[in-house]
């Protein structure tokens, strides 16, 4: 981060027409920027938002609401421009980025980015979700998916996923690498009932006891437990991160991909920018642990980077605040008493 | 409201393709706002934030960290586009419209609407802020300001204000309305210290004591310790609900003013669309009370409808959501199991 532009914005945010800190989060998303960018007010003139879709293999033990199929349906969908997240990246002026890195199925569609390093992970249940390599080489999708949207442009990224059962291996490394108890890293996710809750609960009991992942070891706990649109999201933070490009970290998912981020690079977790909080019971400390802060409240738990792309245009919000606000001299207005 | 749209868009959000009410508050945005106008999808094409602007006799106890010709130099800034309100709604697509309702001195600016009912309260510490007349007269100033926009094509309205010493008079109709403490109704305001908090609380009290408003008569209320612009905004929330135009509610003065609208007409919350939850203690308690539920976690504390305008995408996500989301059958994606 560029110490000397933080600053410099810290100092000129007080000189405008406002009482002191008044702007709260906007203020501190403006420093921010300003440190990752090296910049006064950064121009977010192309922004995305990347979708990386996978499959898991532990949907078998029924912790979801909805079948496997509609992880690959979903992906048409995004392809088509029918789902949530490209009717709010249309109106953020983002574009879409959909990666097959995971999917069970064969994905053939115009505009969808093919990565795939297998079809769906393994129940975690009866032996680790993938291998090392695998993990491996999906942090490198996500790598790389980062530097070539950074290289074409794009100066700010979003996370996003598409996943059934996602939020049980997402529960599972939140557990892991929080520090909470199984039970209250799990909830509701695309909407299970009680015994759904139980069953995911189970699954993942059953997943850490098999796999025994070291807590310490964010990349082991990525490979036992978690999915390959996980970690395919962790490396396109860490992407992002090493190329100084603010990254907005989208729901729960996400966050435990932000999680795994923080594991294996902690200083990534500076480029981040909180989303919203959605109504997964662990997320709040989960964000928590990461120090990023939610700016939205809408109680929304879809993922897909929706609450990221809503977020874009908070952010431009807080640059536009430096860009164009007067100050109390040139506006001649008197200062605190 | 129209109740029958209502029950058609709420209807409508479930064949999209996403979890059961997974996007949360924007679902519940597109029903409102659907019962409100009874369109489906409404098309807010002309949107505005009224600031209003007043004076306040109680700044002669010390209750602001600024001083009073702030609120009038601020009027200023408004008029010549440098304030944050004016940056934040040229970003939104959003007019602000700056009414001079009360400000201590003259203002004499192009596109200012000089409405003054009275140059400031008087100091309610020594008897009642404004007459029974006066206060009338000011919610009529704002209930004319609403209906001159929506003539004028306007279909959405935001609140807004600029009054030195705005917090103190809402602190207090805020303590009165809800039934909380005045201790519990006073926080930093644009940032006074503890000595600031206890002259703002020695204040109100002596208000109370001195005017012993009727708790059960939200008029007699503003009257004794509320403000100018309080009043306008009551009124302008009073106008756009008897118009069905929603209103977005800004920051813990509008909110104050939005108690005071529910005292006079209760169904005028219907019309009311939450913002952003400030820094100030009271304000949770007073949007739970008015049944309001805020979108925005910013920790802003700034006023002048800033909150209430970055509302305005949120309320154009929730609309667009309706409009160009794919069905589940449309996008041939199955359904919950």
């Amino acid at each position: 981060l560029d110490k000397v532009m933080m600053e410099e914005v810290r100092k000129y945010q007080d000189t405008l027409t406002k009482p002191t800190g008044s702007l709260g989060r906007l203020e501190e998303i403006s420093i921010q920027v300003a440190g990752i960018t090296g910049k006064k007010t950064p121009d977010f003139g192309k922004k995305a938002v990347v979708v990386m879709a996978g499959d898991h293999g532990v949907v078998a033990e029924g912790v979801s609401a909805f079948p496997q199929v509609v992880t690959q349906q979903m992906v048409y969908n995004f392809a088509n421009g029918g789902a949530a997240i490209n009717v709010l990246a249309r109106q953020a002026g983002a574009e879409v980025k959909v990666v097959d890195i995971g999917v069970a199925g064969d994905v053939e569609v115009p505009g969808v980015w093919v990565r795939k390093v297998k079809y769906g992970t393994n129940n975690f249940c009866q032996g680790p979700a993938m291998s090392k390599e695998e993990a491996i080489q999906a942090l490198e999708v996500g790598i790389d998916v980062a530097e070539e949207l950074i290289e074409d442009g794009f100066s700010i990224l979003a996370t996003g996923e598409m996943g059934i059962g996602n939020t049980t291996a997402s529960s599972a490394i939140v557990s892991l690498l929080t520090g909470c108890t199984v039970e209250e890293a799990v909830g509701p996710g695309t909407g299970v009932d009680n015994e759904g809750i139980k069953r995911k609960i189970n699954a993942i009991k059953r997943g850490i006891e098999v796999n025994k992942p070291d807590v310490n070891d964010a990349l082991d706990v990525l490979m036992k437990v978690g999915g390959l649109e996980i970690a395919g999201i962790t490396g396109l933070i860490l992407g992002a991160a090493a190329n100084r490009v603010p990254v907005v970290i989208d729901g729960f998912i996400s966050t435990a991909a932000a999680l795994v981020a923080k594991g294996l690079a902690p200083e990534s977790v500076n480029y981040m920018i909180g989303s919203h909080c959605s109504a997964e019971p662990a997320h709040r400390r989960s964000l928590e642990i990461l120090g990023i802060k939610p700016v939205l409240d809408l109680k929304m738990r879809l993922g897909e980077g929706t609450g990221a792309v809503l977020t874009f245009y908070l952010i431009e919000s807080a640059v536009r605040i430096v860009k164009e606000m007067a100050t109390f001299e040139s506006a001649g207005v008197a200062t605190k008493e």
